[in-house]
This record gives structure tokens, C-alpha cells and sequence, in this order.
């Protein structure tokens, strides 16, 4: 356990906005009972007598934040993936999912997981588990041992899917309330329940009107998918042609933030009526670049969202991302972009490090709050990278050095990490 | 020194071609004098004598093949990247490079290059150095000393540089003369020269002709740049008026293929006359995709190269591309041929995980002789992989461990290398 008032010592850097760093090199960062007290060049006198952790030359920045990924997946990261959306959940994805009614499996499966999670850049995250109860407190409890802030979903699918897992309208709707009451049981510090319809093509409307129920009773915040690849967007016209498009399929339900806090991963092809309905919601965009390029789903006009100031973070979306290494998601984003300026639209200026540092901290962090700065008042998260390992002959100044993070790290340069001012152990 | 006949044991896999991977569980791959003897799944009776290197449930597989990078460039990967070719030159490229003529920088900086090149899953490269003959030698020594089959290039440019790397023509062919005569002198067993026009808007006629000259000398082989960017592209034909298209401007003066083996990176812009002369040349094409992601150059269209029967390999190009890790380079190969078969032309499908192993191995190993694969009489070069950190909870095969390594692995995973039956150090 952490003191009540303890301050890290190296060089800070943090987004004030989408385009400004702020950066105080071998500087002072307070924390106080979980939360940023202040960054400074050199220590107030006031503050003296509080215990000191030196980290010489190493970065401190806020830890990142992922808003989508697939626990159950992460067993078959990097594979299976010549193939597009629909036809990858049918061969890869189903079955696995399905083993994770055998409680022994997930064990196996999600202690690997919550282990690298642990190790990882992540401090916050947005997971979906699967349909199965059990399984699904099995993680939370694995993912608040590991002590990171996250929200965890039980998977709702009652069409479209193979029988092993397809659940009963009823069903579903019975056993989330039982999965719900299991986590108030539970007293998690740092694990959250979050709704988790798959996607409309899994969820009929009934199904999403039981949610809403449990929404309403629980204050439950909302997590799906949206707009990812042209033929599911095609399929949601078919399956519900009273939308006006694919999120008014949430919308019309209560389930797309207007009054429940939500995060929809992709938003590959939202259209302006989407991207105006998210807007006025307040929806988070999980922008996961890597996953829209494996399985050939396209590239999302992150540009757009940011003109038009949605919320945007970063999503890993493992397993069609390949790895939860959220400084790869950077990179990927800033990459994709660039294609798409290229190739489809050079109205639309790619990414720069500054946006997308943004997006992975401050940006997604806005999902759990006040996170993912070293402003005052922000929950204390915070990564110390050291990144002597990876060498160069030229003076490097510390933006510079973020910047090589963004294409470069992995766990390996993560000295310490703590979350709401908690270090992590990264053994 | 290894002994003369060695014997690998493990899970061994390589491209027969570019559909069909050889898989030999727990089997014996056989290095006689430097070269591959064979692969059997039960050690003939005759070869029994001979020492084993039992790698347990590693995976072997042939060495990595790095069509196109440049060494003095590697000091800054993964920064500067949000900009295009020629301003990326201009800003980044020409002021580092010339640096190069500092030995003591060079030796810093080359230094640290050769030391990671030599941890990397990189056994064979084609190298750009700078203009400067000294720091050119100096980084040849250290490759040679990293124990890599490496051709290295001293670089030619008497035009469109800054003054402090333009030379003048004559005494950029007169130092190219020297620089040749050096390496002959050295007699490096590993290490060799190739021609290095950096590319046309970069060398006069002039030049070039002169290069011609010393190419029919000493029967070089030649290393440069095509059609990685619009500008560049239109840039040439006003260079060029004279030439049919961007290739034609180097076969003019015999410098593409037909008589000088040569590898001519990124070709993003080739028109279908360029592509049937690289084919008719048997010009190799250096695919370079993280590279022409980060520079916003675009996507080659790598598959019809493929249908039309093009040598193809991959390059890392550092440091428009950010890692020497190859792996990464079949990742980003795949990842940009599924956002160039969704947004640009759904007539060329994506690269599978069998293609760009066989490009990143015996595709780009052919510019080297018989080297990227195991059958009988390829040199002997090889990787083994212990993927046992990467833990997951199912079963896999070991064509699925491969794919995942192209996703997953970095250089924690070599256990060993190999170079033409030597073992390199991997400390």
C-alpha cells in the first residue's frame, strides 16, 4: 500500500489537449489520496517531507487506457485472420468463446490474460467477457487482483449465434441480473459491470429492452459494437429497418448514451446522422485501428470525430487486434490515418503524436472519469518508462522520446505503474 | 566455430513456395559445411555421429531477409514522421546523415545499429550506408563483425542535397572507386559492396554513367529507390524527360537488373511498363510497408508483383520504418494488402501469412543466391524461436505458432541464430 502522499520524480509528460504536451523534465509529480495534486519543477517547500520515488531519467506519463477488448480472444491473439468481421466470429471466435463455460479453461485462459494485462501499459480497460456468468466474475476477480480500474462485461446474445451460445431472451436477461447482484456481492474496489450487448445482429429487441430495464435499475453504463464493417451494417438495415441507422438501433432502446454512459468500439462507417447522434449523446469512440486492419473492415474518420468533438480513445480489440500493447494502437492509428488521407480523403489530415497520446489517455480516460491526466484532481495513474534500453548517439529531448515510445515500446521499458495512486506489481 | 556437420533439432518450418509451408515436428535439420543437407523427421542412421543442438518445442525456421534499410537513419526511428518523402528527406534524413562524416559519430552510432541488427531475427540485409567512405567501412567492419551476409553501400548523390552531402560527380565516382578498392582489400567473408545511387533525383546522367563503369568493372550489384511517392514520381519524369518511365531512368544507363543484379525498393507507384521491365530484368522489389504507411506514400500493389512472377521481399526501410524487426514487416505486409484490397481494388486480394513468410525468407533470400529455406543445398541460415513466453491455453499446431510469431515476436524470442552453418552471438 502506497502512502496517502507520495511524489514520483522524473520527466513528466502529459496531454493538456488534443494538441498540446505539457512537460516538465526532472520534475515533481504529487500524488495525494489516489489523486494528481500538482506537477512541478522543483519541489515545494511544503511538500518535503513526503516519501520520494527517483526514477532518474526515465518518462512518467498517465497510464493508457484501452475502451475495447475481447478477454476471452486474447488465447488466439495473432491468428486466424485471413478472413473479414463476419466470417472470422463464425470460425475463430465462436468456438472459443464457447469454452469458457468450462470454468477450468477460463481459469487457465483468463489468469494468462489478467497476468499480461497486469504487465501491460493498460491502467484502464473496457473488456468483454462472454455470455457465461461464472467465467465472467472468474475474470473480475482475476482483473481486480491484478489492480487495474476496469469494466467488465457478461456478454448478451440470444440470436445469430451457434446454439452453445445463444441464450434465451429470458435467460439472458435473468442471468445478467444475477451476474449484476454477484459483482455488488463481490465489493469490488476497482472492477465495474458494464452492459455488454454484443452487437445488434446478436440481440434481438427484447432482449436490448430487458437491458434497458437493468439499466435504468443499476445506473449501468453501456459497452458494444457499431458500424464496423460494410455487411453488418447491411444486416442491421435487414434486421431492424425502423432505424434511421445502425446506433438509432441503439439509440431507440435507451442504450446509446443518452442517459447511460456508453463506449461503442469501430465506427468505421458512421455516417453523419451516426456521428451527429454521438455527438449529441456524448457516445466514446473506440477507435481500434490494428483490429479495422486485420480483418479488412476499412479506416475510421477519426479526423471527423475529432472536428466534430466526439469523445475518441483507443482500443486494442484484441484478439482482432493482436496484441494489448496500447503503444502500438498509437502507432496504428497515426499509420492508418495516413492511409486514409492518401487513399480515400486528403480533406481529412492524418493523426499526429499529440492526438493520438491524447486519445490513449485523456481522451479514452474521460469513460472512467476524471483519468488520463496529471492535472489536479485526476485519479492518479501513472506509467514510468524507461527507455535507456533502447539506444541512440543524439541528444534526444523529451517529446522526442514519447514520440519513439509511440513506435518502440512494450512492456519491457514499464519501470513502475500505479493506478489511483496504487503501484501495480509488475512481477 | 561450429563443426563442420551440426545437427538443429526442433519444430522446423520454411516456404516450399509462396502457398506452401514444409512442417517437420520435432525433427532434424542437417548443416553440412555451411549449407542445408536436410530435414528428416527421424535422424538417419548415417548422420548419428554428429553433434545436436536439441531446441526442445522451439520453433527453426530459415533466417529473415532485409531487402532495404539504412543504417545511418537508424538513430532516429520512430521519430519525425509526420511528414512526407521529400520533406521527411529534407528535415530528418540529410541533416542526420550528415553527421556521418564525423568518425567518432559514425562509430557511436554504427555501433549500436550493428549491435541490434545482430540480436534481430535478421541474417542477410542490404544496407544503405551515407556518402561517406570511411564511416562506410567502419559500419562493414561491424557487420561483418556481427556475423550478418550483409551488401553494403556506400551512397551516391551529386544533386538535389544539401551542400554538406552533395558530392561533385567525379569525386563521387573517384571515392566510390576507392571505397571498392578498400572492401576488396579487406576481404570481408560475410560483408559486400553494392552500388548506392540514393536515387535519380539524387544522381546526374553523368554519374550514373560513371557508376555503369564501375558496376562492368567489378560486376556489382545495385541498391536503390522506385516510384515510392507521387512527387517523386512526377519529379523524375521532368529529371528524365527522356525516360519512358521512372525504371527506365536507371535502365538507360544499365543500372536495373539486366546485367547487375539489383533490388530496387518500395515500387508503390509502378505502372504495369515498369513492372513488366522489373520482371523482365529480374529486378528484385523491396516491399517496404510500415515504411510507406509512416511517409503516407501508399500500398503497393505487392499481389499482382506476385501474379506476375516478380522477385519480391520485404525491407524494413529504417527509419521511414521504425524496426529492424522483421516480423513486424509481415505483419504490416498483410495488414496494408487488406486495407488496399477494401479501399483501392478488390481485384487484388490480401497477402496471406504463408506469402509474406515466403517473401521475408526465401523471396528476398534469392537476391543472396540459394539462401531462405532448408532444402538440400541452401546456405545455412536459420532462427530458432522460443515462443514459450507467449502462453496460451489451448493446443497449437505449428504452422498456427508460426503465424503467431509474425504477429507477437520481437527479439526476446531468438533463442539462436545461425548465418551459413555459424552461429552468431546473440549477447
Amino acid at each position: 500500500m502506497n502512502e496517502p502522499v507520495f511524489i514520483l520524480k522524473g520527466n513528466i509528460i502529459y496531454s493538456k489537449d488534443l494538441t498540446e504536451l505539457a512537460v516538465c523534465e526532472h520534475g515533481y509529480l504529487v500524488c495525494r489520496n489516489g489523486l494528481a495534486e500538482g506537477v512541478y519543477p522543483t519541489l515545494p517547500f511544503k511538500l518535503g517531507g513526503n516519501p520520494i520515488h527517483d526514477y532518474g531519467d526515465c518518462l512518467i506519463i498517465p497510464g493508457l487506457v484501452d475502451l475495447h477488448l475481447h478477454a476471452p480472444q486474447y488465447s488466439f491473439r495473432g491468428l486466424g485472420m485471413d478472413m473479414e468481421l463476419l466470417e472470422w466470429l463464425e470460425t475463430n471466435t465462436f468456438p472459443e468463446e464457447s469454452k469458457y463455460k468450462d470454468i477450468e479453461y477460463a481459469k487457465k485462459a483468463y489468469t494468462i490474460f489478467a497476468d499480461n494485462m497486469r504487465r501491460s501499459a493498460t491502467t484502464r480497460a473496457c473488456i468483454f467477457a462472454t455470455i457465461h456468468r461464472p467465467a465472467t466474475l472468474l475474470l473480475m476477480d482475476l482483473m481486480e487482483k491484478a489492480g487495474l480500474s476496469t469494466y467488465v462485461g457478461k456478454v448478451n446474445m440470444d440470436r445469430n449465434a451457434p446454439d452453445h451460445l445463444r441464450e434465451e431472451t429470458q435467460e439472458s436477461a435473468a442471468e445478467t441480473l444475477e451476474w449484476i447482484k454477484d459483482v455488488l456481492h463481490r465489493k469490488y474496489e476497482n472492477t465495474r459491470p458494464i452492459l455488454t450487448p454484443r452487437f445488434t445482429p446478436s440481440c434481438t429487441d427484447e432482449l436490448m429492452e430487458e437491458l434497458k430495464k437493468l439499466q435504468m435499475r443499476y445506473g449501468l453504463p453501456l459497452h458494444s459494437h457499431l458500424s464496423e464493417n460494410r455487411s453488418e451494417v447491411e444486416w442491421v438495415k435487414d434486421l431492424c429497418p425502423w432505424a434511421e441507422f445502425y446506433g438509432d438501433a441503439y439509440d431507440r432502446f435507451g442504450l446509446f448514451g443518452a442517459d447511460c454512459p456508453t463506449v461503442m468500439a469501430h465506427c468505421v462507417y458512421s455516417d453523419d446522422r451516426e456521428i451527429a447522434r454521438m455527438k449529441e449523446n456524448g457516445v466514446f469512440v473506440a477507435h481500434c485501428p490494428e483490429s479495422n486492419m486485420n480483418v479488412s473492415s476499412g479506416i475510421a474518420p477519426v479526423r471527423k470525430f475529432l472536428e466534430d468533438g466526439l469523445n475518441v480513445g483507443l482500443g486494442s480489440d484484441v484478439a482482432a487486434g493482436s496484441t494489448e500493447n496500447l503503444f502500438r494502437a498509437m502507432a496504428h492509428a497515426v499509420q492508418a490515418s495516413k492511409l486514409r488521407w492518401r487513399l480515400m480523403d486528403e480533406n481529412l489530415a492524418p493523426l499526429t503524436v499529440e492526438e493520438v497520446f491524447y486519445m490513449a489517455t485523456k481522451g479514452g480516460g474521460g469513460f472512467f472519469g476524471q483519468v488520463g491526466s496529471f492535472e489536479p484532481g485526476y485519479e492518479f495513474d501513472a506509467l514510468v518508462l524507461d527507455d535507456s534500453g533502447l539506444s541512440h548517439p543524439q541528444p534526444l529531448d523529451i517529446r522526442s522520446r514519447l514520440e519513439r515510445m509511440i513506435y518502440l515500446a512494450d512492456e519491457r521499458v514499464i519501470k513502475a505503474k500505479y493506478v489511483k495512486g496504487r503501484e501495480v506489481d509488475l512481477s
